[in-house]
């Protein structure tokens, strides 16, 4: 039998989404409080997958998420791109006119900060979880105070929608993995990416010699990050995301790499999502 | 008469001691309550000149800031690393004991949780800013409650330290920069590093080829960041610091970089602070 899956949040909430969208509407889920509590979850066998959003085309990457990938040795197994919007919701009956305040995640409020300018009247209250105001407004039936959430937390906490699509910048795509313990990912047959991990010395170059192996073995590079080493002076670690159309290209490229930079590392071996 | 220095945040923030190491100890500072009504500032010529941290070594870069230079083709002049160090503080005579809620950023309440497992009778709570919490106490005489905040600020709100360094993550830099309205660096003779933005296909070696131009140009990468373009798919923007030993190396790989890559932009050239 399968066991339920981690996720960051409640039931209704973006990770949520993700886990119904990649594994199935019917999913079972185990809400976790944070992105730490849900890798608990996995180290301790309460379950074999978690869902993890990496980056934001707005934010960029959540670095700390790729801290607990990288120290815990987990394994991304796969990706998934969520195009995230914001909607204004409360109980029916409601309307912009009657609501006073909107309590959500303060990310959520950033994001949605221009719409509000129209309302001076509605108060933004930050709060821990965007889903999580929808489900108490539903439960406790508070009057006047709206959430800022999903369609899928509307329909599950029977909310009404008052204004869809709040957000500024309209389209807002997020990239979550799903996350299991170590590299069992069972579909090894259609993988055409990688998150590579190396660290290189501060020497001129350096990089380049690196991407130029990638180029020759035909490997496209779809994301790179760097960042320093916080205990080691002028050492660089680099997150990369490579694609590539056969796996013989990849294995090729990997003996290499793996000579040429430092503590190389794969932090994963999937699907490519975008195609 | 130079015009006061516009900060994120109050007397006693990290910003504050980052305008006061880089100017004077005595700078005149502009307190803005967001990232955002300091770049107004900027732009209505209220100030010349305004601190931002751009990035961090636990949580990587603020991209909305990156945003906020490129968008409002705001230049960097100057940068500056701080080890952000956390201290409790209270009113004169509080007790680790006597202390029932700690309010502060929320960032500042994550970076120091694990001190506070330690005393289970502190409840968190999540302010809008570290210093403001210190001042609010000092002002109010404010019992029970510590603040999350640097040095600077408990000797400015005459609160006592309680504990020092509480952070999880000891050595915590963080990068600000010094941007201004336009490419003005009066300081030009020092310059040694340049904050460079350019866009690239989704074709297999692009960035290899402009790295090696980099390289063969005698160019050190300091960082590296690609984000995908929103509203172009398959193309990525990426953000690029540099380090060089004579400005005659720059020129040459700027005039090879404006031609190959797209989008060529300059975000600032100033001196390095880290030799």
């Amino acid at each position: 039998m399968t066991k339920p899956i981690a996720i960051q949040g409640i039931r209704g909430s973006f990770h949520h989404e993700v886990a119904q969208k990649y594994f199935s509407s019917t999913a079972e889920v185990i809400e976790c409080m944070s992105f730490d509590s849900a890798v608990d979850n996995l180290l301790q066998h309460q379950t074999d997958s978690m869902v993890m959003a990496l980056e934001n085309s707005i934010a960029g990457s959540i670095i700390p998420n790729y801290a607990l990938i990288d120290n815990h040795n987990l394994s991304i197994v796969g990706e998934y791109y969520l195009d995230i919007q914001h909607n204004l919701m409360a109980l029916k009956g409601e309307t912009l006119a009657t609501i006073k305040e909107v309590h959500s995640h303060p990310m959520a409020l950033l994001q949605c900060k221009v719409f509000f300018k129209d309302y001076p009247h509605i108060k933004l209250v930050e709060a821990k979880d965007t889903a999580e105001v929808a489900k108490q407004v539903s439960k406790d039936n508070i009057k006047g105070i709206a959430a800022i959430a999903s369609k899928n937390a509307a329909s599950l906490y029977q909310l009404d929608i008052l204004a869809e699509s709040i957000q500024t910048i309209k389209h807002n795509e997020t990239r979550f993995v799903i996350v299991r313990r170590e590299n069992n990912n069972l579909e090894r047959k259609g993988i055409n990416k990688a998150s590579l991990k190396f660290e290189l010395d501060h020497k001129r170059g350096s990089l380049a010699t690196i991407l130029n192996v990638m180029s020759d073995c035909k490997l496209n590079l779809t994301k790179i990050q760097s960042l320093p080493k916080i205990e080691t002076p002028w050492k660089y670690a680099f997150f990369v995301d490579v694609t590539f159309d056969t796996h013989k290209d990849y294995e090729k490229a990997y003996a290499i790499m793996q000579i040429m930079a430092e503590n190389f590392k794969v932090l994963g071996e999937y699907k490519n999502a975008k195609t």
